[in-house]
């Protein structure tokens, strides 16, 4: 495979996601820093890569361009357990990632960004705390499936919980406590043992000595 | 395969692209109707069901249960050409649904809701108004790819070009405006000419009358 470029910020879940199976896998990649908040993500050059301009963007020289982050991380998963080949077992993968950029990433990352990037201004409060509710049924829905499983899809780690970890481990951020959802805990812990792992804090930093580089 | 039940609603597109699917495979299915307006997604008997409250819902006798209508979806069409099966394009597929539930839907979607079933409560207004700046801009992301290509994934229909095509042929519902999106237009007519298609409204009169029966 010629060398994959992305474009990503590492302290978005969603870029994490990429990142990390990218690392996981041994792929050999070029990381190209995409400021949000600097407006970067909606300038004229940015808008051709991705029209709908926002991050993750991966462009495989023999292939193209692809967004979204669940559906980079499946993509680049192929051929490894994480995406397994059992036509049911990716319904369920799939299941559990439309639900987290429907019912989790819109609530808990959100608050994330409102709280941690914006400084929470006056006039996002009244979102992040319809937001704190809906996240905190999010994290149950999670609860639930982790109470019965030690993975979301079952007994093995697949990129349905790469891409739910994503997010609900740096869930304080936003201000939510996982401190009542205790097999969300224990599913934390397990994902931090895969070998290799890194967290986003780990990612950051590793990611940015490389650009030094 | 052993008779699919599926807990549904017509009038949202969610369970019409579950219920597009199964018609156009010829699969067998018990279709059961839930209320979401009668609050019946939050019953404690349907959420045994799913713990996230939502429909559609597919039982699978010999598998277990699937949510999410794109994971539902994308499981039905499983060895037809409507999900493909090469790597790459399976991607593209999921990208466009991810983007269909991330942008598309809690904008598009929940504005025909706002406006066609709660009547615009004054305490919607606001929501509405944002929702119908963000829900243009995705349907000029579509508007875009569709300016390229045929479908949303390239030459052949898929299963993205049904995920978007639910709540986009209903969009005018929800105070969308799609005579100035001409490329969407003629991508709706492409979709409506594959054979045994029905829209939403024949779905809901077909299933209508089959219930009865």
């Amino acid at each position: 495979m010629a060398r994959i470029r992305v474009y990503g910020d590492l302290r978005s879940g969603n870029c994490y996601k990429v990142w990390w199976i990218l690392n996981q896998n041994g792929l050999d990649y070029k990381w190209i820093d995409v400021d949000v908040l600097a407006g970067q993500t909606k300038r004229a050059e940015f808008l051709t890569l991705n029209p709908n301009g926002r991050i993750p963007v991966a462009v495989f020289p023999e292939k193209g361009v692809l967004t979204e982050s669940n559906a980079i991380l499946n993509y680049l998963a192929e051929g490894s357990s994480l995406f397994p080949d059992d036509r049911w077992q990716r319904a369920k993968v799939m299941q559990w990632q439309f639900f987290e950029q429907y019912n989790h990433e819109p609530t808990i990352a959100v608050n994330r960004f409102i709280k941690q990037y914006l400084k929470m201004p006056s006039d996002r409060q009244q979102q992040y705390e319809r937001n704190l509710v809906a996240g905190k049924q999010a994290l149950e829905v999670m609860e639930h499936q982790l109470q019965q499983t030690p993975f979301l899809c079952g007994t093995h780690a697949t990129t349905a919980d790469i891409a739910l970890y994503a997010y609900t481990h740096v869930a304080h951020e936003g201000g939510f406590d996982l401190s009542t959802v205790v097999s969300i805990q224990a599913w934390i812990k397990r994902i931090e043992s895969i070998d290799g792992h890194l967290n986003m804090a780990a990612a950051s930093a590793k990611q940015g000595s490389a650009a030094t580089n």
